[in-house]
């Protein structure tokens, strides 16, 4: 247990999980944010526990992630974590990554509302005192915000379709968090990760995915080989959008 | 550094990975087992590096792992692994499972195979002095062992078909072994998961499934409800076969 308002994890980068250069994949280390925040939350009083306590649950509605060097593997990365601002439905949680050296390769930004279990309503996040104290508002996390991304109209191509299996569940069923990133980066062909690295992955969380569900992921190019706009949806309903920048 | 014929490994089961029933899957228990089984190894002088070192990779060639309680989230997982057996062309490694509170909770036993890095050929297992120092043949691993899963003739259906993407590649740009597991149990129907375990899940690998193949899997009801056979293949090869046992 620890009063600080800051956060610090360490996650080895173990070989078996990397992808074929050797380097943590955007689904495993957006999986060791959500540890590290889940770990933070716990220690600090707004936890699981605490919250399903109040019959309330916190939802991941908007994350970025830039990453300027990708850990490699049987290394340790360490992400330090903390509570950035409060308003009324939101709460905003930053992050920055370091290697073993201490050097900064990267950093991330999210938002996260807070449900009520029972409505399913967003609940004043503000009112979470111990959410509230924990607030650190001067340390740098210098990273473009969290925008909306914007519903493909026109000029977009469907360039997947699957449909949600058991290994894509989270403990509520729907479509894990991280599955949404793993299903997202599939889209794009090996020769892009030879080539290039996804420098920014911001993703808004809009609608949850369920099991055995169709859904179609769309794509449009923003920048040919640099920027695009990805947009999985279940017929009508969108269930994410997601902006990617390779470098 | 440890000179101990066993070692022992401990792995928390983060609720952001566990399944919907929040247990522990099948595919995060072999990728536990893999970390288990190259620490194991590294600290006894067989492993990764030295074998890289002498031009030769391990190759996992078959495993069965048997479950009689999926390990919960929020609790740490141990596992026990040692060198079983070492014969000219196989070394087998055995594995136990157990909880928080030390009560055994599944085996495992798996085949290995040393390939020369240059003609991918079986290379003599019983040449390296590090690896047969280290047998320990007294620990009782009580479940069956792992026998040839014959291939499947007639009586199967095709059940899924799938191409290998960019997230299921390792670091070799081959279908990453966890990812055979996790195409194979995403096979069944949730309902099944919902009032059923996978008791025994035993594989054979066989051949490497490569960067955008399409892949089929055929399935065949040995015993309605409780033991199935599946076969992975790329065209004509058969990319691996699997048993699993429901109860």
């Amino acid at each position: 247990m620890t009063n600080s308002k800051i956060g610090t994890y360490k996650f080895p980068i173990d070989a078996y999980l990397t992808d074929f250069r050797g380097r943590a994949t955007l689904p495993m280390i957006g999986g060791f944010m959500l540890q590290a925040a889940t770990k933070h939350a716990e220690e600090r009083g707004f936890g699981y526990n605490e919250m399903t306590g109040n019959k309330r649950a916190w939802v991941l509605s908007r994350m970025a992630i830039e990453i300027f060097e990708y850990p490699k593997n049987d290394t340790v990365l360490t992400i330090k974590t903390w509570v950035a601002d409060v308003n009324r439905l939101f709460t905003e949680r930053y992050f920055s990554f370091e290697d073993e050296k201490g050097k900064i390769t990267g950093y991330a930004k999210t938002v996260w509302a807070s449900i009520d279990l029972a409505t399913r309503r967003p609940t004043n996040v503000s009112g979470l005192d111990e959410l509230v104290a924990y607030i650190e508002k001067n340390v740098d996390c210098p990273i473009e915000g969290l925008k909306k991304i914007p519903a493909l109209k026109d000029n977009f191509e469907v360039v997947r379709e699957f449909t949600v299996k058991y290994s894509d569940l989270d403990i509520n069923k729907h479509l894990n968090s991280m599955k949404y990133i793993e299903h997202i980066v599939d889209v794009f062909d090996i020769k892009m990760y030879e080539q290039k690295e996804i420098k920014r992955f911001e993703i808004n969380y809009i609608n949850e995915g369920h099991y055995g569900s169709k859904l179609d992921i769309m794509k449009r190019d923003e920048e040919p080989d640099t920027i695009y706009i990805l947009e999985m949806k279940d017929g009508e309903t969108t269930i994410c959008s997601s902006r990617l920048v390779w470098k």
